[in-house]
């Protein structure tokens, strides 16, 4: 299938004189990665302005005005770059390869933005050490929760090598993440043989493409490998055979694919094998690992994702919602340096609206990433648009008191708090291979803004956007706005109409699109709702599950007390009466409905402004867009009216607006 | 795989001496089926009593004593049989080889059951002229609804023809089953092929084993086949082209497998193509076959199944039982006489309780045949026992009020009410490539009492059942007690912890299994039960969607009103309050919370008495079976729970006996 070039599809656009006399580029060192920097900015250039720079192999005698000068320099951290005009020129100076490519995206982006050449002074460095993709693909071809198409990784149980994977190192490199993992985490089949050489070759292939934009390859790998591929009885990660059979695997894996970056591994979670079937802990069982990585600089991030997905939904003591913390907690300071445990956002799983999980602030001696999912699981699917980076804000933004200062998730998963630097943030990816990449056009601004945020997590959701947009569709004043307004209330709206303040799980079971109330309240997944004819939510106070008192304080009294427990979360924590009063002041019944009620409301002026765009943007994408608005359209009326409804045949309690409800 | 013989398994048992004292076996005519009926008997005399009867060519002289004699003569009707004892002789009178075959097998189950020999006499003609299995079988090897493995039918869209389609057909002749489709109704990708030289070869050669035993061959057929096939561009019934086409292609057909009995059609329904597409009617789409066919003595068999299956769940109006009358009652009368409407029981879908489709009475002028599902869709997947006999039994004695006299649901599919003869009863086949055929042991009641009862409807279900299970497990008390229990009580406690008072369709969507209350509450099916704190129900009375009134007097007033309404059939015909009293007495909700802890307490008693019967059934069986209870047991409190939880939930009323409800 064909593909799309997304936000560098670099459409030529009428550019001021100075940007238009750049014509000339030059490195002052070699290397691969500075190669493909060079290239990309002379292709840039050559499209946007129309007119092509050369590539100089010695360095320019004088006149250095229009010359663009890469140069390798130290004072910077790794990755980061510091652009600045001088003398008509533009330098880029960098301590490493990878700084100068992000350098020269970051001057593609300002010619893009159309900002001033003249006195341009930008430095900056990455904040996260690690920002990563994690593919969710089979080696089928399939994608678990994916909603583009197909993977473009994957064929038939065989590796793809070819342009797109280009294509595709460029895009992140452009927004800096440096880091995936292409296939998924449930490693089955096929992917239990990615670590044995009927596959090496194309392996060394794909991390090559990947090294040369700075990004290592990352496999998930099966935890019992050893007996899957059938050479031992035992992945026991205290038996010397085991470990030995690791340490031999992992010398001929880096000997064949030198550019790995390590592993990503779910274990002893929703039926995968694990240290548990040993009687084990997680620690000896990624400690394990990670000394057989240890000597090739590999990395073992190890998932937290780990409960009981056999629960009695009879049983109000068990809750999933613990499950990381309980797990992982008391491990704490015993894994090995080269281990980086990854936590969901939220505890129980990617819904519309979670707290923050517990772990962050209570792991004080661990490497810690924060795990997001731009992958629309449970959020419209890219069907639904929904914008996620004001959620990623928020959370990175939450204060877990472990520290007096610098104590937010984004101060932890950057390694300030606990002076780290095996830490970051990776995104279960949302593309597959739909032209577009990413099924919904809208949801590539996720792509684009989870990168971006992962490098600077300082910038503003709307500030990405934006730039996403113009970047994307060019410059048009009403294109920017509308695609602002609808970007930016997407999360908000799909809030609106979906579960209310924080229970989440309203979704048809497997699929997890479309509205099911109960779809998982008589189920064995640890989702439910709790909801009767007086009230609803889960009480995961010091009277229910103690879940709240996991936080530090002043979080855990904030959250255990229904009077000060911020609305949105409330029913997650806290089982209340339909008639008990929001600090909004509405009853939460009266909530339900309004806001069902006002998220569809939003759509609709999301839509109709959309079909403003007609003639705007290019028509394959209007198209593709304006049908995927139609259907939310449709889709967000389901939402309202089956959860008004259902709550409206609970309750008993009418709409004081006496609006229709079935 | 292998599989087993079922009930005609014939191990060796203690007979009598006359039984014993058989030793010839003569034939007065020549056939393939009555060679068939001779050699059935010779094994199962050799198997039984141990020693093997002679097949004679020539007639014995004299000494008739321990022979048996099959002779053809009329008298009956098709199929019919005479058997009875002279002079120390059995002799099988029959008007036709099947009726012979019918004898024969008349005479093996007589000798299973351990009757008397001596003064045997026994008149018998099958009631229904047409008694089929309908498989939903796919050419790919999966079964749509199949709870017994894969398809011995089709593998890889290839027909299978071995030893098993012999035991296949043997099975069928032994309760008297003349007629099968062994495709799937929803006919797609290579089934719509089975029409074409690419499997003609093996249709004849299947077709003819199943002559053999008296059976005809049936295929379902894709409406749209002529467009699909890729040699027209239409399927419009009144084209004189597609007319044409059709001529000729069943001229080929017919040619090609001479012993088809015919198509069975499911048109304009969940998808599949039909008349509707060229604005013509189904009478128009069925006539168009049934000319093609009628040359060679086919038949068309036309589903009644006819829906709107994308309702709006906010629709209070339109009502899915109403659609088969709505769609065909006009029709009556304008179909040609090869022409067989199949409607199903019941007007919904095969829910554990419904009310008699009310075109039963209304179609005066039409062939008619009764559908019904031995494949436990929603009756527990063969995973539940329930022995639906008792059902199909209320089902046939229902009193239409068609005519003064001989106006039951029986009368009519029998031919007696209109004086029809292409009537009968079909049932959707439960059978797989599971070594036992039926994955339940005790499944195979319902394939044995099916085909019984259409044959014979006056039949008790009880007496069904206990011949099933002496024939198949043998002569032990205990194991004919505690079997018959379990059969007998097994639709009755389905019924009792499933969806309440007819209301039906609680179960979890698209697989059928488990409940879910709401799992069909706010979805396009027209499946919906309406409860909200106040009661639940859907009004199909004058004041609702007016289906009561379908009926004819005085079953419409009956249903009409809830007052006469039969309790098991309320909420299917009224919306009404939690405290409604039943006429037993009980209110609405107190009916659910005794019917839901007697049903699984029912279940424990099955359970309890089947695990009396270790060491008394073969160990295969008992294990498989025992497997199955398990899961009962435990999957009966699931449905008890949730259906429980759900109400006192929404009603907020307590049970009047405080058992725990969660």
């Amino acid at each position: 299938m064909g593909f799309e070039q997304a936000w560098l599809s670099y459409e030529k656009r009428e550019v001021s004189v100075q940007w238009a006399g750049i014509h000339m580029i030059y490195a002052e060192q070699k290397g691969r990665i500075i190669e493909h920097a060079a290239t990309e900015l002379q292709t840039a250039f050559a499209k946007i302005t129309g007119k092509e720079p050369v590539l100089c192999l010695e360095r320019p005698e004088k006149e250095l005005n229009g010359c663009i000068l890469l140069k390798q320099k130290n004072g910077l951290k790794e990755g980061g770059y510091h652009l600045f005009e001088r003398e008509g020129a533009l330098v880029i100076e960098a301590p490493d390869e990878g700084g100068l490519l992000y350098g020269a995206f970051e001057l593609i982006k300002q010619l893009q933005l159309g900002n001033a050449y003249e006195g341009m002074d930008i430095c900056k460095e990455p904040v996260m050490p690690l920002r990563m993709l994690n593919h969710w693909d089979n080696m089928d071809g399939s994608i678990e929760r994916g909603y583009s198409g197909n993977s473009f990784f994957f064929d038939n149980d065989e590796i793809l090598v070819d342009e797109r994977i280009v294509t595709y190192a460029r895009l992140l490199a452009s927004v800096g993440i440096n880091g995936t993992v292409i296939n998924n985490v449930n490693v089955k089949d096929a992917a239990t043989w990615l670590i044995t050489d009927r596959y090496f070759e194309k392996l060394r292939q794909l991390s090559e493409i990947l090294a040369d934009y700075g990004i290592k390859l990352f496999l998930s790998l099966n935890y019992a490998a050893p007996v899957e591929l059938g050479e031992l009885d035992s992945a026991d990660p205290l038996s010397e055979e085991v470990r030995a059979w690791w340490k031999e695997r992992m010398k001929l894996v880096f000997t064949q694919v030198p550019n790995l970056g390590g592993f990503l591994i779910k274990a002893d979670s929703e039926g995968r094998p694990g240290p548990f079937t040993y009687g084990r802990t997680h620690a000896d069982g990624a400690n394990m690992l990670a000394e057989a990585v240890e000597p090739y600089g590999g990395l073992i991030i190890w998932r937290c994702f780990v409960y009981n997905c056999k629960q009695d939904w009879r049983d109000y003591k068990t809750d999933r919602a613990r499950s990381g913390y309980d797990n992982f907690k008391e491990l704490d300071g015993t894994f090995r340096d080269n281990v980086i445990l990854q936590i969901k956002n939220g505890p129980m799983d990617f819904q519309v609206r979670e707290p923050v999980h517990p772990l962050f602030g209570a792991l004080e001696a661990t490497n810690q990433m924060l795990e997001v999912q731009i992958a629309q699981e449970y959020t419209g699917q890219q069907r639904h648009v929904c914008y996620l980076i004001p959620m990623f804000k928020e959370v990175l933004s939450f204060r877990t008191y472990a520290a007096e200062t610098d104590d937010t998730v984004e101060d932890i998963v950057s390694g300030k708090t606990f002076k780290q630097t095996k830490c970051g943030m990776a995104a279960v990816a949302n593309t597959g291979n739909d032209e577009n990449w990413t099924g919904h056009d809208l949801a590539a601004a996720n792509f684009y803004g989870f990168g971006r945020l992962a490098f600077e997590p300082s910038a503003q959701a709307e500030e990405l956007a934006e730039e996403w947009i113009i970047r994307t569709f060019g410059e048009d004043k009403a294109v920017r706005e509308v695609l602002l307004f609808i970007l930016m209330n997407s999360w908000r709206a799909y809030e609106m109409y979906n579960a209310p303040l924080g229970i989440g799980w309203m979704v048809n079971p497997s699929y997890h699109y479309g509205p099911s109330v109960d779809g998982y309240e008589y189920d064995r997944w640890g989702t439910y709702h709790r909801a009767d004819h007086v009230g609803i939510g889960v009480d995961r106070s010091h009277q229910g599950t103690g879940y709240a008192g996991l936080y530090r304080e002043p979080n855990a009294s904030m959250y255990d007390n229904p009077e000060s427990c911020p609305d949105e979360l409330l029913l997650f924590f806290h089982h209340m009466p339909y008639d008990h009063r929001l600090r909004s002041g509405k009853t939460v019944i009266q909530h339900i409905y309004d806001t069902h009620f006002e998220g569809v409301e939003l759509v609709d002026e999301m839509v109709k402004r959309f079909e403003g765009l007609e003639g705007k943007l290019p028509d394959k994408a209007y198209q593709r867009m304006l049908e995927r608005f139609h259907h939310q359209k449709e889709h967000s009326r389901e939402w309202r009216d089956q959860i008004n409804s259902y709550f409206y045949r609970k309750s008993g309690i009418a709409d004081e607006k006496g609006r229709k409800i079935f």
